[in-house]
């Protein structure tokens, strides 16, 4: 175990802010609730991006930008959206300072804004008005948008990536002409973003709908994926919203369609953001660190001299920086870490806090028997390789790395997934083992606010592959047709 | 000539705009200053960013995000920066909205923050305030941070992204154990852009050292690109700061040298923004549009079937998706445009004013003889190509057309540069010519003024290969040993 981080069994959450700050991934600004993400762990986010936006790119999307600031007034146009978002805005009141008399800065009250602007915490309203201009008839659609961006949403209660004040993501904004068109885009995003989460992330995750409660505000539905963390809670991962014709009439966007008839045009909208830095730590990291599947990783390979004399380190570099090129060549992405001002011990504990996937250790032994030390981050082994094989042999092990975390992902999902029938097991299943929790629910509102007030449980989701069956609401014992998903949540 | 289009040589500013719209690039959006950059504009921001994202890491830069919002009083910190950005900056005052009793959506006074954030013209400040926490020992530098971020000066007048109230860009951050490490990165950032301007951008830069009063508010030293518009006006397309000690005497931020002795870190900052892309129309864009150099552009080739009858489209589809194949299989983007919604005429002129490189026409005769259309846009002149020699023609094509704008502008900014000895000349060759003039001054903040005052011209930069050479000011007559570039500006 690392010594420096705090125990992942004995304070989960306190391991975690350890975890991010000493592996260099991100720490609190001097702005309240606002992070600084740094080099290493924007370097994941930068894989993580590229990823989805391949994939985005792949399924006819393309990127744009919208303004930082949205008109108040904006907010007003759709009802459910302002009553969803007024609590948590950044407000800009004023565009100029001005020295005062004893030199200080000071806000110069002359430049008031007329109408004061929304630092965006989504763009449906900014985005729907332009929108209007762009869509006269059926031949402008489908409008298939993505941005890049920060936004900012006012929360009290923060922690680094999971919830943060300011926060970068992505956003899809589309446009269509009939509501089916809308509601398979919303479908596809979702897996989309599932396989995302399960294939370079290695997360394997649950899709279904949100309850009317946990909706979008603004939206019809809201699909999720919901993920699974070491500690038994939940966290949500994505969302696709499905908004009906709801931003559409509140930005009066017409359209004339195939026979010339005037509709409101169909909308979605779907994010994820840089919580899923969160969600990947909390999925795979151990006491020892982070552990980042190699898809994902910026750094895949390091290799370490172990030397007592320049002497010595002479001939190990000659056979690292050999073994470097052939997985350079393979697009493998490889560090030589000869430093002379750190010991093997403290390099082998840097790279394992950092999750490097693969360690590669070459001594004077291994010189002679043209061997090196292959260790794997994942199960913490290590097999001692013969040089001229180790290319094809990493090769294989990162593929094998990226497989086996899912798979300890996987496994770990279902052993703390319970199909739960009674109330006490639901309070007693929650309080010792946490975990998703599968249950009847009588689809009410009332319900499922107060399993909520009584056990901080909420429903995640309502599972796309949840069969029919009869049942009985663990609460209130009405009859229900559906297990839903109910779990404490980040 | 793109009948949309207003004519470049009778109003500039007018085309510059009508084309930025007409080309779909950008547009304004509801909120004062700020744009909204739409797909195509944006894929073409993406291309630039690719490339200098590349070009900063294999010079050892590594990106990193820091917040939006800087504390009011890190701005009195450095008395020059506050200076020079008071009085454009957006100040954020409240975190929430409330209902009013009308129901209407208004600022809530009780959720006022005790200081104002300001959000960000530019990060030198909320980052050196972290540095201060990175920073003990001459071990923990340089630090080589970039990062890609929104910025946000409220600017009274302004134009599609030459003037935006928010923008995007990169800025570099680096800190250094000395003076010389500094000031030689500031000098490796401006040959950087440099190179990346007329490799990338086919636009040819004058490099050179600002005067004082044209520096980055807290530097000691800015050298920047100047690069001339087709109206002879210059822009000004990148800046590389040389910060000195300033910014770590702001914040603090001293270190251990190797001696053992405490010193304030040196600092650079150095950035670029989507005023490139108001650059790359202004020096290469024609009558008929855009002309996008290869290397920028998102689409390169663009295929156009002429035909009469569904019949005839069959067999020409056939050769255009083989031709697309091969292109794509060498690295090309290319598109097959078969809508049959549009006439060629008309599809002609579209990707004349979207400045695809290379368009590619193919009609019955062609198939007969087994050849293709091949017309390039920067000259609009056309040639009849084997279909089997195509790849390889084109290959060699989008070379030439990247080399042939540079050329042109090479020409276009060397017959608008001007030695220029007399006030009178100054004026008569501002007046009826524009363009870069190459005059003697006398080094005083006064003169520079006066000149701006009357002519408009202000110093663009004092080029780093102005010869030593004896001289006598144009406005003052005093001596003075080196020619510096006037020009009127964007």
């Amino acid at each position: 175990m690392a010594k420096f981080l705090t125990n992942k069994d004995e304070n989960y959450a306190q391991w975690y802010n350890d975890l991010v700050i000493k592996a260099d991934l991100a720490e609190n600004s001097a702005v309240r609730g606002c992070m600084v993400i740094k080099p290493y762990g924007y370097a994941i986010w930068e894989k993580i991006q590229a990823e989805l936006d391949r994939l985005f790119k792949a399924t006819g999307h393309v990127n744009a930008y919208f303004p930082l600031f949205i008109p108040k007034s904006f907010f007003s146009k759709e009802a459910a959206h302002v009553k969803g978002f007024a609590k948590e805005c950044a407000v800009v009141t004023h565009y100029r300072l001005k020295l005062d008399e004893s030199g200080g800065i000071v806000v110069d009250e002359t430049a008031k804004l007329d109408e004061e602007l929304i630092i965006r915490p989504t763009s449906e309203t900014i985005i729907w008005h332009s929108y209007k201009n762009w869509i006269q008839s059926y031949r402008d659609l489908p409008i298939l948008i993505n941005q890049w961006a920060n936004v900012v949403r006012w929360e009290m209660r923060t922690r680094l990536f999971l919830r943060t004040a300011e926060f970068l993501w992505q956003e899809g904004h589309t446009a269509h002409a009939t509501r089916e068109e809308a509601v398979e885009e919303t479908d596809k995003i979702i897996n989309l973003y599932a396989g995302f989460a399960e294939n370079s992330m290695a997360i394997p995750v649950i899709k279904g709908y949100k309850s009317e409660n946990e909706r979008f505000a603004g939206a019809l539905d809201t699909y999720a994926i919901e993920a699974i963390m070491q500690d038994g809670k939940a966290l949500q991962a994505g969302t696709s919203h499905f908004l009906g014709q709801n931003f559409a009439k509140a930005f009066d966007v017409q359209f004339t369609d195939k026979n010339g008839k005037l509709d409101y045009v169909w909308a979605t909208s779907w994010g994820v953001s840089t919580r899923l830095m969160g969600a990947l730590i909390m999925a795979h990291a151990d006491n020892h660190g982070l552990v980042i599947p190699p898809k994902l990783a910026p750094l895949q390979v390091v290799i370490i001299p172990i030397y007592k004399g320049d002497g010595q380190l002479e001939g190990l570099t000659v056979v690292a920086e050999k073994i470097k090129a052939g997985l350079e060549a393979k697009g493998i992405t490889v560090k030589y870490d000869n430093r002379d001002t750190h010991k093997p011990g403290f390099k082998f504990a840097e790279y394992e806090l950092k999750g490097i996937p693969v360690r590669i250790a070459i001594g004077p032994r291994d010189l002679e028997n043209k061997t090196a030390e292959v260790a794997r981050r994942d199960t913490l082994t290590k097999e001692t390789i013969p040089v001229d094989s180790v290319t094809e042999y990493i090769q294989r092990l990162l593929i094998d790395i990226q497989d086996n975390i899912l798979k300890k992902a996987i496994i770990f999902k279902e052993e703390n997934t319970f199909y739960i029938d009674s109330w006490d097991e639901f309070i007693k299943t929650l309080d010792d083992k946490g975990g998703f929790i599968l249950a009847h629910w009588d689809g009410t509102a009332e319900t499922e606010m107060k399993i909520k007030e009584e056990t901080k449980a909420t429903i995640r989701c309502i599972p796309f592959d949840s069969p029919e069956e009869e049942g009985k609401c663990i609460y209130s014992g009405k009859p229900s047709k559906k297990r839903v998903l109910f779990a404490r949540s980040y």
